[in-house]
């Protein structure tokens, strides 16, 4: 049974995140039904990098499955996107795979996007894609910030309460804040072998608050070293996020 | 009677386009109800510098009205925007300006950008905000081809049916096809001081046609020349075209 891994792009507004759910739209659930008819009608079931919650999005998100008879990589990745249209999910590569690959177990670093838009407007053509903050942010600090949290740590502060991790200890590689070309748009770029639940959105949250001046880079070490969530910042809006790459 | 400038950014999906309908949502009946309880109550005109079409987005639309009372334009713009949202639709600037200042008819020059997505997946996070085409697009011959149209021609070949210009004769300052940071997205960038209906969306359709080699650059020149939009390539759907800016 040849295996395929997908590399998928989505808007995650219309779905209730990534995971299958019964009776509500899912990310899994649209592929799955639009990959079944490769797999003689029955049910194929998918494994992904890394389950989104609702309204995140995704650039590249990875997902494998196995189906019972060898197609081409362009075929299933044709008609899986034939059948998924209009919904604003695509594969955008598709590759044929040892049985050996794992989407979750096989990768090596998962990256994410955040974006934020900072102007006194509120937000019109990236409504649910970005989040508006009205208060001018001082990126240099909030990049101060951010770089202690790079390294291994116990990120108990920033991690959901139902996150269902063994372990709150994570190592993050990159955690970078740059004003994008367009002067009103910050992107906050994260890397990790693998996140907590909500750790990026914990993050971009609690460095919101150090952007704002309400926080200095030093009360982020302190909420850090209080390893509870109760000592960090608001957790980011859903629509800002996006899955970008995993590493293999 | 004080004269408000407004700078506007919306997203064109939701709106039959900027001009007033009866019974129909448009971007100018959305500003003229928000502006509303500013002028009392009764019932206030916009003018534009460029009526747009359903589903067309701008990032610098401009309008201008006048109030009665002598409002602050952060007061105009912050009670606007208020009364404007949910709808995705944001003044982005305002300001005071002279009696003389008109929208459309004080303009010096209008800029346009036309996003296309060039990559065998269909469109996902970019529903309804760019134009995906399938082949490989060739960017430096549609660069040759939009050179022919720079300077002061007859337009007639990307001009709609319906346009109700008098003269087809433009003057376009920039035709400019430019691959993004992003592999996969294609922009136009045009200026002129004026176009015609349909002019950038005519345009792009038939530089279209060059990059996927069924037009050679000269085939573009012959178009032009046949001052026949019959002459001309297909029109570029609404979706990707945005208007950018208006310079006074």
């Amino acid at each position: 049974m040849p295996r395929y891994k997908c590399t998928v792009e989505y808007d995650g507004r219309p779905y209730h995140g990534w995971q299958w759910q019964e009776g509500l739209p899912t990310v899994q659930k649209a592929i799955e039904e639009a990959v079944r008819p490769l797999n003689g009608g029955e049910p194929v079931r998918l494994q992904v990098s890394g389950r989104t919650d609702a309204g995140v999005h995704a650039l590249g998100q990875v997902c494998h499955f196995d189906l019972p008879k060898a197609y081409s990589a362009e075929e299933v990745m044709n008609a899986v996107n034939h059948r998924l249209k209009p919904q604003p999910v695509a594969i955008v590569a598709c590759d044929i795979v040892g049985g050996d690959f794992h989407a979750r177990f096989s990768s090596k670093s998962r990256s994410y996007m955040y974006r934020i838009i900072n102007r006194r407007a509120p937000m019109a053509l990236e409504q649910g894609k970005a989040w508006g903050i009205y208060k001018p942010l001082d990126v240099s600090a909030m990049q101060r910030a951010a770089d202690m949290l790079i390294g291994t740590h116990d990120f108990s502060t920033f991690r959901a309460s139902d996150c269902q991790a063994k372990s709150p200890v994570r190592t993050l590689d990159r955690l970078e804040v740059v004003r994008e070309g367009s002067a009103d748009e910050i992107r906050v770029y994260g890397q990790s072998r693998s996140f907590l639940h909500h750790q990026m959105r914990n993050m971009v949250g609690s460095l919101s608050l150090v952007g704002k001046g309400l926080w200095d880079p030093e009360d982020f070490r302190t909420a850090l070293s209080a390893r509870d969530r109760k000592a960090g910042g608001p957790t980011a809006p859903a629509g800002g996020l996006y899955f970008v790459k995993v590493t293999y």
